[in-house]
């Protein structure tokens, strides 16, 4: 593999750390601007989540762990009580940004615990360390998304047409993603890929940003409304279908972006594998089934004026979950880092989780 | 039934003849503004049915008919030739508006075939038949809708779900709407059934027209995204789909709007009927089946800048057809002005197309 963490992104990174400060590149506004937001402190991380500047369980996990840090970098040395009540609230209160993506409470309690390994050290040591944690967070997730790459290309064959929902690449994580991380290494190993990119109503993660930076890379990327899936399928261009995932529950179900199930059900009618792609941060142990995972909903207005102009009649009544839940049964495969997990899923995941990276 | 054609209209009709031209609801300003076309010349008309002014395939019909009666009123008495050179030039320059909706052809045909049948008399009596006839197919389109309507009404009961795809409202006929009647007569039954509405990227009529013409009428709409119909199936909260069609083949294929086929598949995998309303106009026996109706495919601006406002990467691949094919075999019934048809296809249609009205 030639891919190398860090190195050679085809777009600009989702996360940095620049000086004192969390810089996040402000996905609202892609495909057209590239803006950075500059943070400082741990409420405009929170609302940055909130609002979809930064989006994607992984990235959101770590523009978390960088609030955290954020959050108490200005206690005074020696205030340790005011320091372990601020890491609590600012812990708690970031965590309640939203609530699908089980990737920003495992980020958050990472460093809570990275923090609690230090007790009784000065606060500059403890701080420092929290830096450090929130570095290799993203440093990790990068090498992470590399090996989900590695594993997923084994399920993939040069000339296939693969089909995406949303954007869990790039943009998603600290780089490559986790779904668009094979698509990144077939193009490194000369494979003709044809990639189908949902553009995914309401927010268009996938026109605005898996489009913008599969076509960066030279990755030959064709954008359809969601609602064409079904018919580039019946038509047979499809081979495989890759997703991401903001949570698998200990049972194989799968939270997405809305419209994942969809595109579940229409592989399985077409006879198409559906492979999510997922670290092992976004697998959750502790949610029994997808009917125990909390479901966002969303203001009306991403679906009635999403672009600035209003498209639907005023007051009308608005359904808009920003995920739903694809049950175990039409999964064909788990992609970790750890290796392909196949159902029987409660028990793949269980050893995944308990297991050293292979 | 209340329900009386051409009185009660919920909203402005999309086709109406003032004096001496053609009044077409710009429906691209729909909902914001309520804005008439007022044309006189044919390539007005094909211009407004190409760029999507009017559409729905009856209105279509409707529409090119009085545009085929525009194109010849102005030839002078006694000039046999010119006149029948451009009864005939205007038809099929009509003819290739839009591929796909065969209702389109249908009246065009019924109106040449009127004139054809004058051929002798006066110019001034084949023209004056001529706007009468596009009159009646107007009229007639009203009735047609009325009478889907309460077939479909059977299939229906009080307290359901409905889930509907694109618009095949009043908006795309004279009247009432094809798909969209039997929910018009459910109200007036006092029955209460929860629309949902799919939006239908990338030119959203679902949510442009639907739920506006739905909502005007005091009747329970949910807009969603297209992508959110699986979620709203598999919550449980769908007894039945009922859509409009541009063109049935003799198969029982269904042409309709992009993403009627995913729609269709998802209801089959959640066990809810799918019903396509079809005027016995939208039925082409000449067809055979679903592979050999043309599909059109429009310009990829409706997908990368839909809303005023570019939402992809400047020059990404798009594929955008306006069309796809539901097979048959996922079609539960095709309800027509004549009745319910059920399976098997190929022989219901053309007894339905022999029979008269019933």
């Amino acid at each position: 593999m030639r891919m190398k963490p860090g190195m050679d992104l085809p777009h600009p990174p989702a996360v940095a750390w620049k000086e004192d400060r969390l810089m996040l590149l402000d996905q609202r506004r892609l495909p057209t601007e590239t803006v950075y937001l500059e943070l400082t402190r741990p409420e405009e991380v929170r609302e940055a989540i909130r609002e979809l500047a930064v989006r994607g369980a992984p990235a959101i996990g770590i523009a978390a762990a960088y609030g955290l840090y954020l959050g108490v970098r200005d206690v005074p040395e020696g205030d340790e009580e005011g320091f372990w009540q601020l890491l609590n609230r600012t812990s708690d209160r970031l965590g309640t940004s939203r609530p699908t993506a089980v990737n920003l409470h495992w980020a958050l309690r990472r460093m809570v615990r990275r923090a609690e390994s230090l007790k009784g050290k000065p606060l500059s040591e403890i701080k420092e360390a929290l830096l450090q944690e929130a570095e290799t967070i993203r440093r990790e997730d990068a090498e992470v998304c590399r090996r989900i790459g590695e594993h997923a290309l084994s399920l993939l064959e040069d000339g296939m047409g693969v089909l995406t929902h949303c954007n869990a690449g790039g943009l998603a994580t600290a780089a490559y993603g986790t779904a668009l991380a094979p698509l990144y290494l077939a193009k490194e190993r000369g494979w003709r890929l044809k990639v189908f990119a949902d553009e995914t109503r309401p927010v268009l993660q996938g026109a605005r940003l898996t489009a913008y930076e599969l076509k960066q890379a030279g990755i030959d990327v064709t954008l359809i409304c969601d609602n064409m899936a079904a018919a580039v399928m019946q038509r047979g261009w499809v081979q495989a279908v890759i997703v991401g995932t903001d949570r698998v529950a200990a049972n194989g179900d799968v939270a997405n972006k809305i419209g994942t199930y969809g595109v579940a059900v229409l592989a399985r009618a077409h006879g198409i594998p559906f492979y999510v792609a997922a670290p092992t941060s976004s697998i959750d142990l502790e949610t029994p089934t997808g009917a125990d995972i909390p479901i966002e909903e969303r203001p009306a207005e991403e679906v009635t004026q999403g672009f600035g102009k209003r498209t639907a009649p005023e007051g009308v009544s608005v359904y808009n979950p920003a995920f739903d839940v694809t049950p175990a049964e039409y999964v064909t495969a788990i992609i970790t880092e750890r290796g392909v997990i196949r159902p029987p899923y409660a028990e793949g995941l269980r050893r995944a989780m308990e297991e050293p990276s292979k």
